[in-house]
């Protein structure tokens, strides 16, 4: 029933990113900055957070991705991202983009319809309220959580791959990833994810990291959505709360061997018909 | 001894939390964001970070609460504070605001006296220096650290609430909450917070969340900080340091159920005349 | 074969900290703010984060060290750097520079000369590639790791020193500590340490806080790097993963006694001829 071929390709790319240690540059918010940094040099690459705009353009040219998160964003903050986002499509290194409160205000959903359409991202991972904010699909979003959106997520995220023309990450209990043509279920997590503040920007991450070593986009997603996932369900045995559930993550992600990843990954992947 | 029929409410409060998840928006300083945002989401409501004065506004209308901490205030963020509060006055969102360290600098002290002036919060949360700086009884302020105020906290936390026309809590070893006109004295607490930083940010963001859905502010904040403090209790056994004791406090206060905190909140409410 | 005498220096320091309970006023990258802040109080001081230039000047007053880590500048913190130091250095107050990602780009690299030319820190506490590139030695810096540089460390050690006329520290396996004429090794610490993000920062912070009670900043950069170093020896055993390493690492620094310290430290210090 899993995608056996995929949960190899998924443990190929964490052993070369653990083999090239890729830098991960991160524009992002300051909720989260310390644990992706964390998780980036745990899952096997190297972090740097820079935003600075005299100097994001020069410092993405060393990176093997570039994360753009909007969760605190100010204006001149997406300035920062529209540079260094094009300047790494330019030089076609891999952009994720994680709309983070699409749709709570319209400051966020212009930013991040703005980076859609200025940057052009690779790969775009929101939960269903912010993705189906961004597509005109209705979605609710309170804060940063989504409380409500649409049912069919296979068609909202297909939707969303199409228009965008990227791939795009649905995160939830089942995580829908899609690049217009393909669909990728990945059936990894833990409902302890959901206990903790930034398990979606820390998803964007690994998978980021993963994009920086895999040149399919739809597979560098849902490896590292599984990668994340399998993880949070290795952990979830140790916890006796929400932090204790986050040591135990952090920990597992360290621990991870590409093997464990192969034989843990469940990832499904279909044709997906307009 | 202690008053029960708050630590029932305390107890009713925790639960609609956990029911009603309100979104509890913060404009707060960079030290504290992850902490604040799990603690909020551990205690059972929704956190949002936004500071841009471009979605303040629009943001906290969703709010069942928001939260004033300019404890790496600049005064950009000065502005999108009072522009928030503003909003939220105007709507009836309660307001707690956390002068953190006050009486240290002087666009410390200003700023938070512009905040108390032109927003006019709900609850006002601090340590003795910072409220004592702000009256004008003369506290001592090392960093953000209190170290020298005056010794009748009773007088000073009446003073307070009567010259802000708010509800002041003044945290330490024994809390101390009034709105002028009554006094609660909080004994919940471990001496194991004052070890880590934030632990007073901490609380403002539990009293936030209690004063979502608890329309009397004395007994929101004394709830707040009971049911901060009593997880504080519950998870000292566990600590074999400030590090250790910090997931031990987090897992906990997730854990902990209504019917828990009713039997250790430790609140006494008194008439306090003038 | 370890100097005795640098080793019990250095636990009279630790006491000392804890004692007098200097405040650390840090102007630092946003990755580091709350980890830098817990170990600032973990091991005995009290940290104030602080970086709005209406305030820096009058907030290092207080201080008994100024960090300046600029891990995620921008133009607008640069200067506030350059007004805390320049007062600092007024006063007679240590600066502590952490020259985090000198060498990655050019804004990294001028800031950083910036701030050696204009505040002439105390103590410079960087990895090898970052104070190769700002000798103009050759280093190469990936983000904010060092991933090349001189093959000897002992001689570009002494020339930043000399260079700089201030202490300089390069952190690494072995740490290189000198002023110029004399040279400390630190042999304390863990491979955990590279695990994490922000360890060189927490370094940099813990050298502040001994550099506020020691006079001798060849002793108090060696001295903060063996309290980090051999808390880390001793967290090792418990580690199963970064994050469990983190909780042990926080843990032990609170516990670690002068006595203790006295005893682990391994401190080597030698005359440098030019």
């Amino acid at each position: 029933m899993y995608d056996t071929e995929i949960a190899q390709r998924a443990a190929e790319a964490l052993a070369k990113i653990r083999e090239t240690k890729p830098l991960i540059h991160h524009i992002t918010n300051f909720v989260v900055m310390n644990d992706t940094a964390n998780v980036t040099l745990h899952v096997g690459a190297l972090p740097v957070m820079a935003h600075a705009k005299e100097e994001v353009r020069e410092m993405v040219r060393l990176a093997g991705a570039l994360v753009l998160n909007p969760g605190t964003l100010n204006p001149d903050w997406v300035e920062a991202m529209v540079l260094a986002g094009q300047e790494a499509r330019r030089r076609a290194i891999p952009v994720v983009l994680d709309p983070v409160g699409a749709g709570a205000t319209s400051l966020r959903t212009q930013a991040n319809l703005r980076l859609l359409r200025e940057v052009r991202p690779t790969i775009v991972r929101g939960n269903a309220g912010e993705i189906a904010a961004l597509t005109g699909a209705g979605g609710v979003v309170k804060g940063v959580e989504s409380i409500g959106g649409p049912e069919d997520l296979e068609a909202v995220v297909r939707q969303a791959a199409q228009d965008w023309q990227c791939t795009v990450a649905i995160t939830g209990a089942t995580d829908y990833v899609s690049d217009g043509v393909r669909l990728a279920l990945v059936e990894n997590g833990s409902p302890w994810l959901r206990t903790l503040t930034g398990t979606g920007c820390t998803a964007t991450t690994v998978v980021a990291a993963f994009a920086a070593v895999e040149t399919d986009a739809l597979v560098a997603a849902a490896s590292g959505l599984a990668c994340l996932g399998y993880a949070a369900e290795l952990a979830a045995s140790q916890a006796r709360g929400p932090a204790s559930f986050k040591i135990a993550l952090y920990d597992t992600i360290y621990n991870l061997t590409p093997e464990a990843l192969a034989a843990g990954a469940r990832i499904m992947v279909q044709r997906q018909d307009a």
